[in-house]
């Protein structure tokens, strides 16, 4: 475990079709903005997926979790907090804050991703594929 | 413009994250309960996307049109009745009324769809794909 | 009918979750971006659902219509230009273009919504409200 | 805890629309399953979203988790196995399972609820409600 933690801020504006009949985010939709969250850490640091996809790996989600602390209603524009957590597995680990305007937290979550090779049969890798170890090298988490 | 009206009807449960903070199913959701409808009636008439899948075709929506005439809310058990618009044009168009449990209607729509071949360049097709002449023939529509 | 047009252009980014197995935006999808559109126009001119809101009225939609040109993909940012169509009933009317990178139209559409008292009955008006007379006439549609 | 297991299993068909590009379900649309599951679950034994409203309550989710292990289609339906888990806090806790056309198991998940006052000022009880114990004896979990 590096000493380094890596993370991105970013923001999303709530949409009205997100909210329900209790005037506030259903809480299925914080899942989109993980992946919003995520996704704008790709971007930035280089390991998005469509990063991913030009080394011919997917990687889908085996898990994740959402605790609720307070409510989002429309209109408000929240940040979202993504760091990503360093290991060993070959995984890739993301833990997230969504924060409101006054930046009290509003939910905070986790997910876990695996690689599967999309050249090849489609099947899981149980290692670290080159591709990412050479990410972990360039963002400093391996020497 | 053959007489034959060829015709479905299925049923949708609202969802409560479809509804929105005025109670209400949210006007862009109509769009996925027509796609439902279409569906129901094309894996009953044999011409659902598996389908068209299996003849190489797919056949993007170019056009929707939606007319809300009621709400419905959560809770609520709808009717989807889908007809099949007849038409010497390489399309696929459908007609779909919405009804709550007292039969009133709730929403009218129309979608227009056209054929692309995937197992080519992914090229639009100006005339009628023999597999929809087929099936035009099967159910009636067609001497 | 004004010779004065009022728009707003505003962007939106491709969420991976509005992409389908064809790779592009799932059809349904466009009705969200053009709400994205009408309140980022609402926002900057003062009309938005909250603003509406605060006079006692909300404004559902009675009619969308949506037109497919081009497909967009994942990554993709598109610029939604919503315009305000004046008109002397008690409507509100949008029209949207959605335009790709490249600024190749990607779809069209249109909605129309009616204003209904949510500090009465609810009911519908037939005429315009007072707020909405005000809001035309600070805009430069009524003098 | 009691010896006594409640739960419930309902059926879900994937729609076109909760498919991304890898062809399969995106797995933020397994939490509207589980509230799909949850509510045929609420509506077979009487502990439905509607039935917790004429009571005064709404019950927000406060924690989910989900683990994914095998992919859905489109075009495939699946069966969902709700679960209610006993507890003594002022809690509702569900256990979920979506099994496929053979049986395997797609995804398991589990979520958290409160009870929220919505005749009052909207507080969380820290206390079982009297309709929720009331629920618990009528299905045998409470002598």
């Amino acid at each position: 475990m590096s000493e380094e933690v890596i993370c991105f801020e970013s923001e999303v504006r709530v949409r009205f079709n997100e909210t329900d009949p209790l005037g506030i985010v259903w809480h299925g939709n914080y899942i989109s903005y993980f992946e919003d969250g995520r996704e704008a850490f790709g971007r930035h640091h280089g390991i998005s997926y469509l990063d991913q996809k030009k080394y011919g790996f997917a990687t889908p989600i085996v898990k994740s979790e959402c605790e609720h602390k307070l409510p989002l209603k429309y209109g408000e524009v929240a940040k979202i907090r993504t760091t990503f957590v360093d290991s060993s597995a070959a995984k890739m680990i993301f833990k997230y804050e969504i924060l409101n305007a006054e930046n009290n937290v509003v939910c905070t979550g986790k997910t876990v991703q695996v690689f599967v090779d999309k050249l090849g049969q489609g099947e899981l890798w149980l290692t670290i594929p080159k591709f990412f170890e050479d990410w972990k090298r360039k963002v400093g988490l391996l020497k």
